[in-house]
């Protein structure tokens, strides 16, 4: 990414703003960095100054928000300390947050897998991270002697995150929800606690 | 689809088997259909004999795939009636199809993702019968008493499928397997049947 001092800077911010609408409006492959430059008011080149290219801006995008997402779901567990409360929580903030903005919820489920260079070639460890809160949860829950010392978090952080990702692509992709978020939030992560706890202490 | 009579011809078959080749090496986005053509060796002109366009080739390799997929997991089900058993069984054959071929796999994971009108406008018929299994499996569990009545069987068979399609992405892209199949199978299904049991029969 070039520029990085000028990463805050108002332009920046409207460009990014601007390849929301326009990627959640045109899919990424069919939008242009014209477009772009145009919904955000600025000159095309002025782009160049800010991104390399579309592939770019859309990693850009998902930095930033995932970023938000990281700071929004760290702040959602904050106080809780039981590992169930705190997966059931997670869930409920995942779900929410895909629900907060129709927009960026389609271009995270559907267009930023049209990307390849995204898709393959970018480590994307902000996710990684994302993941690991799931992991972390896991493990405090067996070092307490909660979950079963048999789970293992690898498995259990992709589990979890998969079920939730699932959710919201249906969501996002039907636009039809027949259950509330809070329900599916509390079904999946139902489960999940349910399926790693040691005792049947929760029934 | 075009020359639905001819679906079975020998150059149709050649035509989606140089398809999932050209499509896993280069991508779909970056894939000609005169490659697919070259690779099947066939004329250019032949694939439109079979094909509407680029998108239409995918769909048609997904859909004989899927076709598969379901013959063969209904396959793997036969037999078994406990539910929780099934799920298991589910959990394994889903691992291990995306295992057989690592293009197919590449293909399902990665490069669908990439067509708009599939992920968009395709209702992808089978794929809701795959889901289909999972909820009538869970439906017998609760018929029998086996599966809690408040599951939501919608909910959970897009969790579970997540679980699993999360793991296979995961195998897909990053070529490194830290668990065999048979481990990562056993663990995701145990969340979803301990979590979703009447009583703790099962421990």
């Amino acid at each position: 990414m070039k520029a990085d001092s000028k990463k805050n800077s108002d332009k920046h911010r409207r460009i990014i703003q601007a390849a929301v609408k326009v990627f959640a409006k045109n899919g990424f492959f069919n939008s242009k960095v014209s477009e772009i430059a145009r919904a955000a008011n600025v000159a095309d080149g002025t782009i160049y100054l800010y991104f390399q290219n579309k592939d770019d801006i859309l990693i850009c995008l998902f930095e930033e928000e995932m970023s938000k997402v990281l700071d929004k779901m760290r702040h959602a567990l904050e106080g809780i300390t039981d590992p169930a409360r705190k997966l059931e929580r997670f869930a409920q903030a995942h779900l929410s947050l895909l629900d907060e903005s129709q927009e960026l919820a389609e271009i995270i489920q559907v267009e930023i897998r049209q990307s390849s260079k995204f898709m393959k070639e970018y480590s994307n460890q902000q996710f990684h991270e994302y993941l690991n809160i799931i992991s972390t949860i896991i493990k405090e829950g067996q070092a307490q002697g909660v979950f079963r010392p048999d789970i293992m978090p690898g498995v259990a952080k992709r589990a979890f995150f998969g079920a939730l990702d699932e959710m919201s692509r249906y969501w996002v992709l039907s636009s039809v929800k027949k259950y509330s978020i809070t329900m599916a939030a509390k079904q999946i992560s139902d489960f999940f606690i349910k399926g790693m706890l040691t005792h049947n202490s929760e029934d």
